[in-house]
């Protein structure tokens, strides 16, 4: 396999990723929407179960009604477009696993093609229950977030006491061969 | 944002990533595994947690044990170096949901650096509790899997009866603003 030539610069955008919650009012192309998809469908799964299901939404008022499931995600009422992801089975350690990992490729392809986006947490059982009502979704599924995407406006989370921004340093994070070992 | 200058090849790289199982002995670059980490340390996760730590393994014989845990997950044996992601907590949904997201970003990071990778689950609960003792990894956290990392010798999988390859069509796995509903 050869590397992509500019797979610096393509990794110092994917390490720019941030939780977009202020956006253009601008829509999303349709040909990014697409290319988006493309790399959510190629994503990889537990035994290659693709176990998920995308609602492409870009009806202003059901953005608004997701947004108001609860304050901390009232943000979605100003995307112009989410993507919601939908399990197939009940709530699963694999499949949160999966959307973790699908919901990546989208924020990470959303970045590289100029836009940004933002995961939102529908909230507690009550509160995904009522996503699945408005978005339609069948019992027996699993529905928990959506991802927003749009061009930023800002990367600035502008709710009240917002979490603090920037990452451990390598440092702390990082073991070598065993837990709390360094490189001798 | 400006879009990255060729996001399409990109794109087209990251829609190339599979499981990798089988690996070419040749170690992986130091400053690769540095880039990697980076990769993963600017991870987004839920209000900012970074609830993980990584193992980065190259001792052959830990790989080596942690191959045996199970037989589906022998292929680790062969492979150069394994990123063995350790979680803060308990086992919480959230908290799977971020290691999917970090696991997806090694994997594409690997691939537009000209690797690949694999995700090794060690198993049940009594599997990943050998893991925990084969890693040194305290109690009162959770480790599920490595991300095996390497040159990449064939992306076939070896193993009897492996999952069959490809994906859903985007028809299959998409609806518009409701589920089961289409562009009109």
């Amino acid at each position: 396999m050869v590397a992509l030539s500019n797979a610096r610069e393509a990794l110092e955008q994917i390490k720019k990723v941030r939780q977009i919650r202020q956006y253009r009012p601008d829509p999303v192309p349709e040909e990014v929407v697409t290319e988006l998809l493309e790399v959510a469908r190629w994503s990889g799964s537990s035994r290659n179960t693709q176990p998920w299901h995308f609602i492409v939404v870009d009806d202003r008022e059901i953005l608004r009604r997701i947004s108001r499931l609860r304050p901390p995600i009232n943000w979605v009422a100003g995307a112009p477009l989410g993507i919601a992801i939908v399990l197939d089975g009940e709530s699963e350690t694999s499949e949160a696993y999966d959307e973790g990992r699908v919901a990546e490729r989208l924020l990470s392809a959303a970045k590289l093609l100029g836009l940004g986006g933002g995961v939102a947490w529908y909230g507690d059982a009550s509160q995904q229950a009522e996503a699945k009502r408005i978005l339609g979704i069948p019992p027996g599924r699993t529905a928990r977030s959506i991802v927003a995407i749009g061009y930023a406006r800002t990367a600035r989370d502008p709710r009240p006491g917002p979490a603090r921004g920037g990452r451990k340093p390598l440092a702390e994070l990082v073991s070598v061969n065993r837990y709390g070992e360094r490189r001798s």
